[in-house]
């Protein structure tokens, strides 16, 4: 079993990350996520919509979640993105089914209703979010549709236990994912050569890390990579055997991750 | 087995809609099919794009699906309604999960790659339109997710067999469904009380219409009416017992449709 996490920047190469998964996916079982941070915020800007980007407490950045931003989501993950990733990967020979986490409560997690968040040197405390955290998934659902052959393709947003649409991470979905189905191994696949000790230098590639050294290298997170190396550290201690950070713009990105390209957790 | 289709149209209750259904629900097998075209009128308008709508030779107007608009189609059709209705039916503890076509090619059909359309008085060739039929469905997908006591919540596009995004016809969907899942109903909701003899004049529904009797009320229909009629009577030559067109509008849309509000074909 091998989770692959596709990420949401624009200059993924979408026909080479289907070819690998198709190839891939002749000889083991795979389930999909993925992004879709830069088609959300294209679309959003196009309809004249603000993003407002919050810091919480701990310096993790993340979008605030308006009703009209939770629109914009939907369109842009499990609407766009999603089926054509799906009918790219049928075109190929995949037997690919989209499902975003409020189908079937794929992923079923709590509601922030209230986050404190850094405004300069204050703290602030937000409310409304209409994001959240997801705790569990619908393995019932996902084991029913991988028994059958079909290729899972999954994304954000998730439902809250009440029942609303929530925002959430899609990296963590990933992780919580490649747990909950025992995957030996779990692939994101980046706009970058892997994770880079030096973020705008695409030849400081670091190689391989032990999950034991992880806090050492934290700081060489920025942004949105600061959530994904916590996740992947959460997705080693859970049992998963091994993470890769390959580059999601190359040519058979996720069979040369397998084979040492890019970042390896271990 | 009670297939319901719930209209595009911007003036739908969904919130009765789905209440509705997670009533019928409870003491029966469900199928909803969803259109979505006032939104993605909508979003297009947005987007600043153009809809352009065209004339078949036979008096049918369809839209020209040009790829800007498809893309239109795939956020709001599969993106924001179908997920929006999915989580609201969960919500209300109905347990839906939301596909389009292209998703284990639940609808395929063929695309039309060249259609004859008036153009005033003359008839012009197309080329281009992704656009087409469906003429088979993945029968085998929807009754694993009925078995396991989910509910399909289904609608446009569909995936050609060559494995490209068709838009299609939402309503003759609905026909093919409930001959195929061998519904005895089917339910049509839309924006005004029945199908109306005067199309202004809400005042008009018409009743009854036995089957043998469709031709001689088709003149009747105005617009994208016309094919729908169409469609029922396709379906009820096919096996299923009664089509029912109902106010999407009220309360209890479903029941009272049943009860005989609304316009019955038997």
């Amino acid at each position: 079993m091998l989770v692959v996490k596709i990420g949401g920047g624009g200059g993924i190469n979408y026909d080479n990350v289907c070819e690998d998964l198709v190839r891939i996916g002749k000889n083991q079982k795979l389930v999909v996520v993925h992004g879709g941070h830069a088609k959300r915020d294209q679309l959003a800007r196009q309809l004249g919509l603000e993003i407002p980007v919050v810091t919480s407490q701990s310096g993790v950045t993340s979008v605030y979640t308006t009703p009209e931003l939770l629109e914009v989501f939907l369109m842009a993950y499990a609407g766009l993105i999603n089926k054509k990733l799906v009918a790219k990967l049928q075109k190929l020979g995949l037997n690919a089914i989209g499902l975003c986490g409020v189908d079937g409560r794929l992923f079923e997690g709590r509601r922030k209703n209230a986050i404190y968040v850094r405004d300069g040197s204050k703290i602030k405390l937000l409310k409304d979010d209409l994001s959240g955290k997801v705790e569990s998934i619908n393995l019932k659902l996902l084991e029913l549709l991988l028994q059958h052959n079909m290729v899972p393709v999954v994304c954000p947003p998730a439902i809250s236990f009440e029942g609303d649409i929530i925002n959430v991470d899609g990296d963590s979905i990933a992780c919580l994912l490649a747990k909950e189905l025992k995957a030996e191994r779990l692939v994101f696949l980046i706009e970058a050569p892997g994770f880079l000790r030096h973020h705008q230098d695409e030849t400081s590639v670091i190689e391989r890390i032990p999950r034991s050294e992880i806090e050492s290298f934290i700081n060489f997170a920025v942004g949105r990579m600061k959530r994904k190396i916590l996740s992947i550290q959460d997705a080693l201690l859970s049992g998963v055997k091994e993470v890769f950070i390959a580059d999601g713009r190359s040519e058979e990105p996720i069979t040369k991750a397998l084979q040492g390209a890019g970042t390896l957790f271990f």
